[in-house]
C-alpha cells in the first residue's frame, strides 16, 4: 500500500483514526443500478463472462466511483468463484440465481475438492481485474476485494442453489459433522490463499460475506463458523479484513471478538444498539436497502440517524446489497448526504 | 369451550397454570412428514383441493395426534385463504410455492378488496373442517386455528409469490404508506373476523403467523405491524392467541408487550435469553427444525436444554415448521422426550 492510499478515509477508519465524516460505499454498487453497467452486461452472454473478463470487470468496478462518488471501489466478481476453483463448476441462471450441476453430498465428494493456494491460483482473471482496476483507479479511492465465508460457500455447494431454509446444508452439519468440518477447513484454506493473493494484486481491504449466517443459531455458529472466520481474520494479515455475517445477530458479541478491522451489520440491528455493545469496533452499515425507495428527505433523515447512532468508527453502507431497481438519484442522494456530513 | 378441554395441558399453560411438563406440538405436523398424509395428498390434484375439502382437511389434522401423540391438533389449512377470500385468487405451484396471477400495486387495487366478516364468511370450508375435526377429536387434545399476520399476507399480495428480500412489498411501505395502511387495516379486520369464526366453529386456541417479519426492522415493525397485531390480540378475546413473528428478534420486547396469551419464537433466539427478558410470558418453541435430522441422543439433549432454559410457561415446538424430509422416528423421539419430562 502506498502513502497516498493510507490517506483514504476508509483506511483511516479501519485504522481507528478520528475522521470528519464516515466513508461511504454500497454493497453491489458495481451492478444493475448503473445504466453504464447494464449496457456492458447486456452486450454479453452472461454474468460469469463479465466476471471472467478482467478488462470489463475492472470497468464496471470503476463505474460507481465515477458515477456515485463513493469512497471505495469493490472489485466486480462473485462469491462462487471459490467453489469453482476447488472443482465445482456453477452456472448463473437468469432470474433464478446460481446453480451447481454437481453438489457435495458426502465425505468422498469433499475429498475430491482441491484446496488452498493451488485452487486459489486458478482465479487469475480476478487478480488481473484487480491489477487493471488498481492501475486505472490511480489511487482515487481504495479497492476492496472479497470472498464468501466458509459456511456460505459450503451451503451453496451442498444445496446446489439458493434455498429459503438451507435445510439440506444444515442437515449435513447435523449428520456429517466430520465431513462438514473437512469441507469448511478446505474452504478456509482456499479463502485465505485467495484473499492474500487479492491483496498482493491490489486489494487494499478485503471483506468476507457470510450471507447465510441467519439460518444458523448461536450453537451452530460457534461450532461451524466462528473458528474458521477466526482463522481467516488471523491469517489474512496483509490488509484490513471486514467480516459481514448477515443475520447473525445472535452471535454479534462473538463476531466482534474475532478482532477483525471491521464488522458489517445488516439493517435489522439498530445502529445505537450495536454501538452500545462496543464503542471501539468499526461497524459497517447499516441502512435498509429498501429505504432508498423512499423520499429524499426520508433517506437523508435515516442516514443521519444511523451516523448519530454509530458515531466515530463507522463506515456507512447499506445492510445488504443495493437492489437493482433502486432509483439512481436516490442512491446519489444517500452518498451525497453522507459526504456532506461533519461529525 | 367445555370443562374437559380446559384440563388440557396446552390450555393450562396458556392460562399460566403450573404444569408437570411442557405441552408439545409441531408447526406443519399435519403434512408431508406423515405417510398417511402423503397418501391422501397424492390422491388429489393439488394442495388447495385438500385445503378446500373439509372431510380430508379434518382427517389430515387428526393424523399427527394419532401417529405422533402431540398435545394439540392444528387445523390443516393455508395462510393464503384470506387474500383469496378478499378477492385475490392464488395457485400453489409444486416445488415453487404460492403464486398470485393478480397482485396489489396501488391504492385502487386495495380499494377493490372485500374485507371483514363478509370476506371471512366465504371460508366456509375451513369452518366445516374445524367442526368435523372438533367432533372427531372428541376432546382428546385442543384444536388450534391460525391465520397469517397482516404484513405477511400483504407481502404475498404485493409480491405475487415468495421472495428472498420482499423488496417489492417493502417498497410499497416506503412509497405508498397510505395505501399500505389501508391494506393492513382491511387485512386486520378480515383476520379478526376469521379468527373469531374459527373459534366459534371449534378452535380452542388461535395462532397468528408473521412469517416474513424478519425482512423488516424495529422502525418498520413498529409502524406497520405492531399496531395491527395489537388490534388482533385485543379484539380476538374468545380464545387464547399465540403470536409468532418469525425473525422479529429486534422487536421481541414489543411483541411480548402485546399481551397475547403466547409468544412463538424461532430457533435463532436462545431459550434462556428469551426467558431472561420476561419470566411470565408463555413462550412457544424453539428447537431448530434441522436438529431433527440429528442423532436421537442429540435431539433429546437439545430438547432438555430448551426445557431447562424456558422453565414453566413454555409450550414446546420447533422454531419453524417441521421440514417434509425429517425422519418420522426422530419427530417421535422429540415428542416422546418432551412427554417423558418432568420439571
Amino acid at each position: 500500500m502506498n502513502e497516498a492510499s493510507e490517506n483514504h478515509l476508509l483506511l483511516k477508519v479501519l485504522n481507528k483514526e478520528t475522521v470528519e465524516r464516515p466513508p461511504v460505499w454500497l454493497m453491489r454498487q458495481a451492478g444493475r443500478i448503473l445504466p453504464q453497467y447494464r449496457k456492458i452486461r447486456n452486450s454479453l452472454s452472461g454474468f460469469i463472462e463479465l466476471v471472467q473478463t478482467p478488462e470489463l470487470a475492472a470497468e464496471v468496478t470503476i463505474q460507481p466511483v465515477d458515477e456515485l462518488g463513493v469512497d471505495a471501489a469493490i472489485i466486480f466478481s462473485d462469491i462462487l468463484v471459490i467453489p469453482e476453483a476447488m472443482g465445482l463448476d456453477y452456472e448463473l441462471i437468469e432470474k433464478k440465481g446460481p446453480f451447481f450441476p454437481t453438489t457435495i453430498g458426502s465425505a468422498s465428494d469433499v475429498a475430491k475438492l482441491s484446496e488452498g493456494k493451488t485452487a486459489a491460483e486458478k482465479l487469475h482473471y480476478v487478480f488481473e481485474a484487480l491489477e487493471i482496476t488498481k492501475r486505472e483507479l490511480n489511487n482515487r479511492v481504495p479497492l476492496i476485494g472479497f470472498s464468501g465465508a466458509p459456511w456460505t460457500l459450503m451451503s451453496y455447494m451442498i444445496e446446489g442453489q439458493g434455498s429459503k431454509t438451507f435445510s439440506k446444508a444444515k442437515k449435513f452439519l447435523y449428520q456429517e459433522e466430520q465431513a462438514a468440518h473437512e469441507l469448511l477447513r478446505k474452504l478456509t484454506e482456499t479463502i485465505i490463499a485467495y484473499l492474500k493473493l487479492k491483496i498482493e494484486h491490489g486489494a487494499d481491504v478485503v471483506q468476507v460475506f457470510d450471507s447465510w449466517a441467519g439460518v444458523l443459531d448461536k450453537q451452530l455458529y460457534a461450532r461451524f463458523c466462528l473458528p474458521y472466520l477466526k482463522q481467516i481474520v488471523d491469517e489474512v494479515d496483509t490488509a484490513p479484513v471486514i467480516v459481514f455475517c448477515r443475520g447473525a445477530w445472535y452471535s454479534l458479541q462473538e463476531i466482534i471478538d474475532l478482532g477483525s478491522a471491521g464488522v458489517g451489520l445488516d439493517w435489522n440491528t439498530p445502529a445505537h444498539s450495536a454501538r452500545s455493545i462496543n464503542q471501539s469496533t468499526v461497524f459497517q452499515g447499516n441502512m435498509d436497502p429498501c429505504q432508498l425507495y423512499g423520499k429524499p428527505t426520508e433517506i437523508e433523515a435515516r442516514a443521519k440517524e444511523i451516523i448519530a447512532g454509530m458515531g466515530q468508527n463507522h463506515i456507512m453502507n447499506l445492510g445488504h446489497g443495493v437492489y437493482p431497481d433502486t432509483p439512481l438519484e436516490n442512491v446519489k442522494h444517500f452518498v451525497n448526504t453522507v459526504k456532506a456530513h461533519r461529525y
